[in-house]
């Protein structure tokens, strides 16, 4: 647009922004003042996308990592002419019912690819999005899918463990299209960064492999050459912009009251002044705005000739993409799953718990090709890599990440990799690791992401490595987790289950829970009827009489109640096993379906080795419990069962005491 | 010891180790045997210890970070005479009850300063150790308080980001005392260290400020000099000891298989030929052992001069020394806090919950001169501050850390603190942040360290940054694990109380929740029984008539819960309200007192601004629960609170619809 140059267009961000935030009462107007010049840089210059079809699914990703400053976001999505993010809605910031939230909430369709405000995470989510990129890259090849995955990130992402763990990562993968954009402003929530910071950060960076510069992040030129030469160099690139937070408002720029302190009308006013912006609140001059929808608008060329690419794909070829862009698995996907369930019901199949695990990974990795799994360096106690080639810098097409020793990255990477779209993300450790990845997990539970988190080594059933790798209180913490499901199979045909469960659950992620130990085998229905997706469900039925009593178990402890039944119905008690692999599945049932299945008129107990916490709501308060009260020990499995007295004589024993 | 070199001792500890696992039938040889020199050079030469007395205040401390090689530290504290470790503990190395567990786990009396085996943690703990030397160094003086904290570090620990977050703080706050000693030998349980790192890590080190010097860790005189080398330098030291792992068992050595491999009789007979070592099983030459008794108990000499000079302290100090040692607080310390819970209650305290919190730190930091805390970056909106001065670089005195963006750093920091003893360790941060630092939260109660951690924003009280920021699922969490005491406090007085529990209870950690948004006075009895040590009280009584309804509730809630109460009184319901600042502390009353406080009889409903999971318990499964049943949402807070229901009628409205 003539007349209209980058600075005119970050201002337009910085007006918005802080109009926005003024009329709000509060905000955080650090970040969109001081990174405007750069983010104008991005969109107006390089960023390939369309506004008026948010989905394209060649876009290259932005996020804004450093989430609290999300005004910027709001302010760019808005003048690139996302409809969803209307003037209307900037000016209702952080009300209730707003696209514009306080942090920015996955909206898609409003150009928000994922949620930020946990600081790390949506850098790790971009190094996710690019790795999914070049595998899909080398897949459909460089004409259907190649775009590049930004990420502005502060100060915070870069302190956080978990940052440190992905400039590792995508340095040592090489992933050449991902680029850091770091608003180095120098003050954080405290203060000086000084305060709590001493690193040479670029030199982390190169450590790493990286290709770093280093620019005056409010020379947008600058910021814009250097994007260019980051897109042309084959390593991951940080791109250090030296900025001013809050630049543009006299009273608060380069202190540390603009990172979430309040702006008045006053400070508007004089940023209107000092800026040379004539315009009224939430006036953005034509010339200005016109040069912004020509931005948001200038992929529309680009996406026609490469949806004339797309259809000009051999039919096969275009009926993957279609598909896995779309996210449907591929037709029959569940066949050997079902052979695989139907056979393991027949022969009574029983085996370690993670090794029934890998064997369906390996099944399913042949029959989903988008299917990625891998594990951070437990590759040979977890058993998912056994059919798949590993991912590496210099083999796209492999299917398996060694994450080396860092849980958290694998886990915001998997939110990444489904926010992205195209491939099934999987990955797994022990379960006690998963404190390690939690905030992950959380994430994905509230973007609704359909990643499947697996975990063996569930219980104290991993012996001898004692109580630091025993999982005592996980199953209760990951229950308390909304809209995530926690699927613990009983043995090898409810292992199918639950993994067709996981893979066909499409509006959060599911986490499945395995044993080190071996399961013994449960169910000898192998059927086409998922009984597991019911969440629990009668195992055994009571015998000579009415159900006098009901034993509640999940996964390994299945076979500890169905040991006790035989025990009670040996001394004629007509004893009812339940077996309850999901509990959320379970409570989405009907209420005459939960009655009949939890029959409150019989004794109950239950029994998970595990804490009790959460068990009351199905056994009641009067209810048996058979599990852990604290911590385990170091021993082998038979003595710490016995130890903590988790026996089939110990459960018939509570029903006995209750009858 | 004439003719017993640093080789021989090194070998005395890999074949202590080699048995032990071979007998044993599993274990992780790779470390004991790979690193066996570096610990034989910092143990023989260096480390500051007195066998005979393991818990000598001022020993130097020792951690093994990669704790799954936890025969290296059991060889190292038998040889050095630690009695509580004789070789029949290591025969009976991963048998139920033995010191020699799987991991190691906290036994100062044995030598094992803390547990690990989650990776990243020891060397956290260490550098929390670091400081608190570094504080009571200069509190007493170098004659009273001087000494080393040595951590064995491998891969793992450098991988996970708490690694890195330890590397950048400890560089910052240039804890000079703290030495890192890696075992670097480029082989994790994948295999090859190559396949998911390539960074330079010296550089990352260096980029930190950390003196960082490349040994040959076969070399025992060379790693001997480095480490005389990292005592002289100002800075933290890392020491990259070039190792072979499973060094001298010929099968094994420099292979992914000596990691966590099983050892057979014919590789500990291979050892012996190739290392020419022809002594028994579990049998140590004498002069070997005699060398090692020798550098077990020439700390005694120190030790005696050391006391001497303690004896010598003036009146107080030695008085305060004691004290702080013995981890007792100052007399009186209560004072000020009971004070203001009197004036509290006399005045009907209303402030933010945050606030409160702070307003009492002000007082404890006064009357507790050892009592430490800090936060990732929050000062301002936790209040923990505004009394403390801040440790830093260039002043030990401060008693405040600006841990940066680093909450696992933090957490894991106070677990060494505490595990150091002489300082009180707490720390605060937002609720939800929690999820960061989980793995440490976990690691003090499984140790039982009486760390206080703090969180404030503990609901969607937080409004309108939204669900990001939103804990709901988060007191759940807590609650599930073992061995801590999760506080919630609903008004100023049960903060005064809840805080004056935390700071007394020794056996393992406390998390206290505090709100965003103001507390309501509910308490006006000021006394000196503190109610809330009870976990739940009946804070309003019934009226009118035998009690008919019971609303239990925490925190903010419990003002919901007192209207709610109000409504049905009005409607002649005599309805009690139940406060449950703490669950584990009610859980362990008597049985008559939790009936009384409960009382089944009654129709019962829980408010809580959280997930219901875990209060069946109290209101059984007929029970109300008013509170959140997913994720937040980004609004002012009554519009939230008034948008999930959380109110005041609606609790009535539970309760009416039960009767």
């Amino acid at each position: 647009m003539p007349g209209v140059d980058l600075t005119a267009m970050a201002n337009a961000i910085r007006f918005l922004s802080m109009d926005a935030i003024e009329r709000a009462g509060e905000g955080h107007p650090g970040t969109p003042l001081g990174a405007a010049d750069i983010s104008a840089a991005l969109f107006a210059r390089h960023l390939k996308f369309n506004a008026a079809d948010p989905r394209w699914f060649d876009r290259d990703r932005f996020v804004q990592s450093n989430g609290h400053g999300s005004m910027l976001i709001y302010s760019l999505l808005h003048l690139a002419g996302y409809d969803r993010m209307s003037l209307d809605q900037l000016k209702i910031f952080r009300v209730l019912g707003s696209h514009c939230a306080g942090h920015p909430e996955i909206d898609q369709d409003a150009g928000i690819e994922v949620t930020t405000g946990l600081l790390g995470q949506g850098i790790a989510n971009a190094a996710g999005m690019a790795l999914a990129e070049a595998f899909l890259n080398q897949w459909f090849g460089p004409d259907i899918v190649d775009h590049h995955t930004y990420a502005l990130v502060g100060d915070g992402c870069l302190q956080e463990g978990v940052g440190q763990e992905i400039i590792s990562l995508a340095g040592h993968l090489r992933l050449g299209k991902l680029t850091f954009l770091w608003d180095d402003n120098r003050i954080t929530d405290d203060g000086d960064i000084a305060l709590a910071l001493s690193d040479d950060m670029v030199a982390r960076f190169r450590a790493s492999h990286w290709h770093v510069q280093e620019v005056d992040g409010h020379d947008a030129e600058a910021v814009s050459a250097a994007i260019a030469a980051a897109k042309r160099d084959p390593h991951p690139s940080m791109i250090a912009c030296t900025t001013a937070i809050g630049r543009g408002i006299p009273r608060v720029e380069g202190l540390r009251i603009a990172h979430s302190g309040r702006l008045f009308r006053e400070d508007t006013d004089a940023a209107r002044r000092h800026l040379g912006w004539p315009h009224a609140p939430f006036e953005i001059p034509p010339d200005i705005l016109a040069a912004w929808r020509e931005a948001g608008s200038r992929g529309a060329v680009e996406q026609a000739a490469w949806r004339r690419r797309v259809e000009a794909l051999p039919a096969d070829t275009r009926r993957a993409f279609d598909r896995i862009r779309e996210g449907r698995l591929p037709e029959g996907w569940e066949g050997a799953l079902r052979a695989f369930k139907a056979r393991a019901a027949e022969t009574g199949h029983s085996d370690h718990g993670y090794k029934i695990s890998g064997d369906i990974v390996d099944l399913l990795t042949e029959a989903i090709p988008e299917m990625f799994s891998g594990a951070p360096d437990l590759e040979g106690a977890t058993l998912h890599k056994r059919r798949l080639p590993s991912f590496t810098a210099e083999d796209r097409s492999g299917r398996y990440v060694h994450y080396g020793i860092r849980e958290h990255a694998m886990g915001s990477m998997l939110n990444g990799m489904a926010a992205h779209g195209g491939v099934v993300a999987t990955g797994i450790t022990y379960l006690v690791f998963s404190d390690y990845e939690r905030p992950a997990i959380r994430m994905a539970a509230l973007m609704g992401l359909p990643v499947t988190f697996v975990f063996s080594h569930d219980s104290i059933g991993i012996g001898t490595n004692g109580p630091t790798h025993q999982p005592v209180e996980f199953l209760a913490a990951f229950r308390a987790i909304p809209n995530m499901l926690t699927l613990r199979p009983a043995d090898a045909v409810e292992a199918a289950e639950c993994w067709e469960i996981a893979l066909t659950h499409r509006t959060g992620p599911c986490s499945l829970v395995f044993s080190r130990q071996p399961l013994e085998p449960a169910r000898r229905d192998g059927g086409a009827e998922n009984r597991s997706a019911r969440g629990a469900y009668v195992l055994e039925e009571a015998e000579g009489g009415p159900r006098r009593a009901t034993i509640l178990a999940t996964g390994s402890e299945v076979a500890i109640a169905r040991a006790a039944r035989a025990l009670l119905q040996a001394e004629g008690i007509p004893t009812v096993v339940v077996s309850m692999p999901c509990w959320e599945l379970f409570e989405a049932q009907d209420a005459a379906y939960r009655a009949a299945v939890i029959d409150r008129g019989t004794v109950r107990v239950a029994v998970e080795a595990a804490v009790r916490q959460g068990w009351d709501r199905w056994i009641g308060e009067d209810g048996g419990f058979v599990g852990m009260s604290g911590f385990g020990a170091s021993g082998p499995v038979p003595d710490l069962y016995a130890k903590f007295g988790i026996t089939a004589e110990r459960v018939a024993a509570e029903v006995r005491s209750r009858l």
